[in-house]
């Protein structure tokens, strides 16, 4: 065979195994929109236990992730996502726990009435189908992605990041163990046998028709590409371009601490605030602490005039700040007018992820709140919460930011359906 | 300038005005997400007696339609869609009426709750934003949809079938004239001012990112192309493949009725059953009944080997009438093998519209109600429930068979979406 043929002969394996993975997937989330809350959970502790008695053989495999990516030159922080120690496996196994903890949500009734003609109507939660999972670096979000979808009664097929391959293949090794131990089709959480690119663009085209949903966890390279070639529901966000506005009746000192751990808790995550905007009203009082602040714990600044004027270590910001989710110990800072300026500037350049006020005077912060169209908008608490374990999800897959399905963050409640029982005593519909 | 130039130009400005549409649509879409429940529902009172008002006009631009249509030979039932009278005016009306008195679905809080470090979580429904109706020749989807849109908060674009043009466009009127008198922008309810054909084109595109929504309403052929080229979040079903299943536990009356209903009260709308499937333990004391009523109603009737049997008149059912959506006086009849053959021949052949089963034993019919995977299943009532207004939704823009977003019956509440509001007193994220 020429070098084009075997290419050719290779592609068509793989969509093989692709749309084989697929239909087996959907034959399992019959099996699974049909099982028990008991069985689900004994599934999710066997998994958790499984994962721990596996410890020795996926530290293993994430050495042979780590030494590639040595080879390879990756990056420090890249190198830093990518590797597991016995604390991050316990915090994988803690994890599963946590989700098999929530309540299920499969079968609870969302609503129910009666018509005058005596229909009795519910509306039941069911799950949403097969859901696709493609990630970057992180191992863990094989667990988490994988114990998240079993709850909610969905089958999953993950596609996580070439460098994580060996660690995730052995993660999941561990996942099926727990699957088979409750008696459920190792299908229910399939992850895609190779690194090969084109796997990603046959996910993306819903292998079959079996895919109900696609959720991109990674970098807004990825997430783009998925949102424009996508043929199936994504849910997802592009940007966490999120804003902290200091109102004139801020209380300064719960202002400077909300502000710091808002930037530099965590600087990668998409709730960290990116820009800051600060009351023209309190300028003069609480823009040089709140800078200061920033600068000691070496945030880089760019401000506007007026924040410049307040430290020479503040760099001049141009309009590109305002539109730029840093992910980085940089901040973007302004001087508004008021609450109205605040909201203007976020309507303008934000990204309706997560935007918070920090105001003592309740009516301002209400306005803020009504008029801010986020998926998260908070009032004196920092951005950083923008997560769904700190909703008291137990985990999420993601955060999204558009209006449909889902917004937010995105946990085993988010990823069903519903359908209607309709239970009557003979009712034909008249005229 | 040449033809073609002539059409360029044409083209260039009717992206103009699609793009200027849509761009007026999203800033009264801001205005309608904040106005208050009694504003929305003074613009619905003045909009009910704007269209009372305006009848003579409104008929006179129906009679233009109906000139027109006849002139080009559109069929009986085409044209009785077209149709307007004092009847169908008072109707569209009286619809606008029942919309406004559904309790306002904006700013309801869907949850709350309270997390261990103080900060109080609550989902607030907010509006989806501007949504796209693309319908067919019934004009009275003008009243209701723009209507409907309006209650939940969201901006409306509506493109009717150019067969109702001169009729929508009055009714069009009459809305706006009750948006002014609410103090509401008039680009609330904007209707595609031409019968352009590349004007579908443009809304499938998402007219430059300010359609959050399209919602098709029409035949096969339409929904398809929507689907395929849509660009934006769509709400639609294809087919409603219903079907009703009669179980040997059934009332033998009450199947009758139901199945005769199901089938006939209307052939053309989606909740019509298609295929009647009883069980073979009673095929031979129900089956002829059943047959048998539904010959007599002029129903035309294909079976398999067992229904022929019972009568000359059953014509022979081909594999593809399992798959086949008459939307007509034809039904198709199959005998299974009890309630686990029903299940089978529907998850196989079925669109996961609405089924039914007609069954005295619960344990039996609570099983198909779980089984079955589709937006509304029903136990001892016709499938013709399947409609929003029958659910008690005061009215529906149509129906889902997605998983995504919204299923079955799509109605004020379901054209909505929401927001995490977070209050706090100081808190940061540890770790």
């Amino acid at each position: 065979m020429s070098k084009l043929e075997t290419m050719g002969a290779e592609r068509a394996k793989l969509e093989e195994t692709m749309l084989a993975a697929g239909h087996a997937a959907r034959a399992a989330a019959a099996i699974l929109a049909r099982a028990s809350a008991a069985q689900k959970d004994r599934a999710l502790s066997a998994m958790a236990a499984a994962i721990r008695a596996d410890k020795a053989a996926i530290l293993a495999a994430n050495a042979k992730d780590m030494e590639i990516a040595r080879a390879n030159g990756i990056s420090a922080a890249l190198l830093d996502r990518l590797a597991l120690d016995d604390k991050r496996i316990e915090a994988m196994a803690k994890g599963i726990e946590e989700i098999r903890a929530q309540e299920d949500p499969i079968g609870a009734i969302l609503a129910s009435w009666e018509r005058p003609n005596g229909l009795k109507i519910s509306r039941v939660r069911v799950p949403l189908g097969v859901i696709g999972i493609i990630y970057e670096s992180r191992p863990n979000v094989t667990a988490d992605a994988g114990a998240l979808c079993l709850k909610s009664g969905n089958a999953a097929i993950l596609r996580g990041g070439s460098e994580s391959f060996h660690s995730s293949s052995a993660i999941h090794g561990s996942l099926v163990r727990g699957l088979k131990e409750a008696g459920l089709p190792e299908a229910a959480i399939t992850l895609v046998p190779t690194t090969d690119r084109a796997a990603v663009g046959m996910l993306l085209e819903g292998l079959g028709g079996t895919l109900d949903l696609i959720v991109p966890r990674g970098g807004k390279s990825l997430v783009e590409r998925v949102q424009r070639e996508a043929r199936v529901p994504v849910l997802a966000h592009l940007e966490g371009l999120c804003h902290t506005y200091v109102d004139r009746t801020a209380n300064l000192d719960m202002a400077r601490k909300i502000v710091l751990n808002a930037k530099m808790r965590r600087t990668g995550i998409c709730g960290a605030t990116e820009t800051l905007l600060v009351d023209q009203a309190v300028a003069k009082t609480d823009l040089a602490p709140l800078v200061k602040d920033l600068l000691d714990a070496k945030c880089e600044v760019r401000g506007d005039a007026a924040t410049q004027a307040v430290d020479p270590r503040v760099k001049p910001a141009t309009e590109q700040d305002w539109y730029t989710e840093y992910l980085d110990a940089i901040i973007a800072v302004r001087v508004v007018a008021g609450v109205e300026g605040a909201i203007a500037h976020i309507e303008t350049y934000g990204s309706h992820h997560t935007d918070a006020i920090i105001a003592d005077d309740a009516k301002t912060a209400e306005h803020f709140l009504s008029q801010i169209d986020s998926a998260i908008v908070l009032w004196n608490a920092s951005t950083q919460f923008a997560d769904g374990g700190e909703f008291g999800m137990g985990a999420e897959i993601g955060i999204a930011t558009g209006k449909f399905h889902a917004r937010g963050p995105v946990g085993a409640a988010e990823l069903t359906s519903y359908k209607y029982v309709v239970r009557g005593s003979g009712q034909v519909r008249p005229g």
